[in-house]
């Protein structure tokens, strides 16, 4: 059997992908940044960046960008056989592959990532219109898995603070219990 | 074995248990219609009420409706063991089994159905809104049903206006070639 | 706009690609019969390819098709850039997006076919362990994609058989009650 | 808006539940452990141990059991309204639920979770089976939840796994490479 390809070596080119592609990480923790802070006033940026970065070093996230970009690519150079050329190039309405592939890691932060990447596909907001206004490029997966990103980093982070928030209150608790022992 | 129930019952009690919380077919239809016009302004109340109602013949809607509806009318009389009865009763952000059970039935229409989905459940239209204010009612399961049963049958037009538009074009195709031999 | 590729090249462009492939209408029915005759001894070939067929009309699934075998095709002609094109060409065990891609058309026919795909993609019978010995081809994709279509055809049939149950149950109920009144 | 409940208590009573209706986490280990050893098989059960036990801190897998219990024992107390209590009791082929709560938490754990979660539940083994026959208790939640929880163990057993090994890779190339320039 072959070797497996080294984990370190997909991470790279998945990263690699998305920059040629015009996203940066900071175009994606800039979405997750709206998203979350009418929840978490706040927020700083420092925080999305962390949590969209995390989010990349997952494998599923990882093999999505990898195949989806290399269908945008393909198409821009016309190099599909048709009639999935014409179904990729047109980003047709019911043409519903890309957003499987985007579902499949979204899926790894809960069912308030899946709706919240349902949310970000129709509102098309920041890179990810920019990503569909940017012609003769074809974005058709690209934009989805930035939304899948985007959706991801945002349910982490609401995960995250409510642990925050509980060890906060735990601590606030037990010192209370200290107190009253020591009281 | 036990007879299995018959599917009618299920789809009767799933009709009636919609309906004796206060969501009518026309409340979801209307749902529908506004998340359709923008793509098809000829579109008539009537087509949206008939997906409506084509959505709820389905068995996976219905045993959805069933679980749900009773989780929310348990927790309203406070029958639910605790924590789950608090978890319910507050309808916390990352709780998520109400999602993960309307997404089940909403899978069937397509990935468009789980985006509409995920969109609905965000903005709150419609009834999906006013359950949500109809305190001290527990709605908790149900108003992410609706979004799923609205959700599905938007996409259900959508996959048949293509269908439509499509027979249409070959018969004008056909028509056409009709025309060409006579002419 | 461009106008949309119409569906029914879509539909034979699938059907074809399939059939290039070295897989039969016929191969997939043989999983299905395989996979009822435990729930349903008098099953009939005739149903399973009917029940295949039905299937293979579906969007979802078409569009599953063009993507993963265009991948598989890619793949096989090194045309694939790296890493994608050892991670595709080696089949490793963590790379999802092969089962990613089928699941989304899988859904469709509810938990039932879910559960079945997953049975099927670890036991590999009939065609799907054919597809797997056939080297140097590539189906890392196609064996996924043949899953999903047998595990759907198979919940298609155990949901029709049901409602065929009830209805001969409804119509002896109604045999009887005429009979009552008449008698 | 009342305080949320804290994750510790989630936690606990989440594990509470599965203890009181028979199952351990040792079970579930073991499930595990034959679904790794043929991909490891210098595996230890302590590994599989501590694997479903960090399963089980996740928040999206303590919901749905505590829903799923619920649900069961309710069923068992003949507490659920018709025609769900009949649904519940004998647990129908074409009631997918079950299964739907389960995958809800099974999808965190990528495709590979998924795929062994459809295995578990065709075939039933160790405890899963028991709960099967463990009449006239009810177990048509915990038996999916159980076959969710292995699946999520193993899979995580094989992502961290195939870390490890690359690590080591990784170490041996450094080492490797430390004496290339020392040489």
């Amino acid at each position: 059997m072959k070797k497996p390809v080294p984990c370190k070596i997909v991470e790279q080119a998945a990263r690699k992908k998305l920059e040629e592609r015009g996203v940066t990480i900071k175009d994606i923790a800039s979405i997750v940044f709206d998203l979350q802070r009418p929840y978490y006033p706040s927020i700083q940026m420092e925080e999305c960046i962390e949590s969209t970065d995390a989010v990349l070093c997952k494998r599923e996230i990882q093999h999505a960008i990898l195949v989806g970009i290399e269908l945008d690519e393909l198409a821009e150079k016309k190099q599909l056989s048709e009639p999935l050329q014409s179904l990729v190039e047109s980003d047709e309405g019911l043409f519903g592959v890309d957003e499987t592939i985007a579902l499949g890691s979204v899926f790894g932060f809960g069912s308030i990532a899946v709706t919240t990447f349902g949310y970000l596909d129709k509102q098309k907001v920041g890179i990810i219109k920019e990503l569909d206004e940017r012609k003769p490029q074809i974005h058709t997966f690209l934009d989805d898995l930035v939304s899948s990103i985007a959706a991801s980093a945002a349910a982490r982070i609401a995960h995250r603070l409510r642990d925050r928030d509980e060890n906060r209150r735990l601590d606030e608790i037990k010192k209370r219990e200290t107190e009253d022992l020591i009281g």
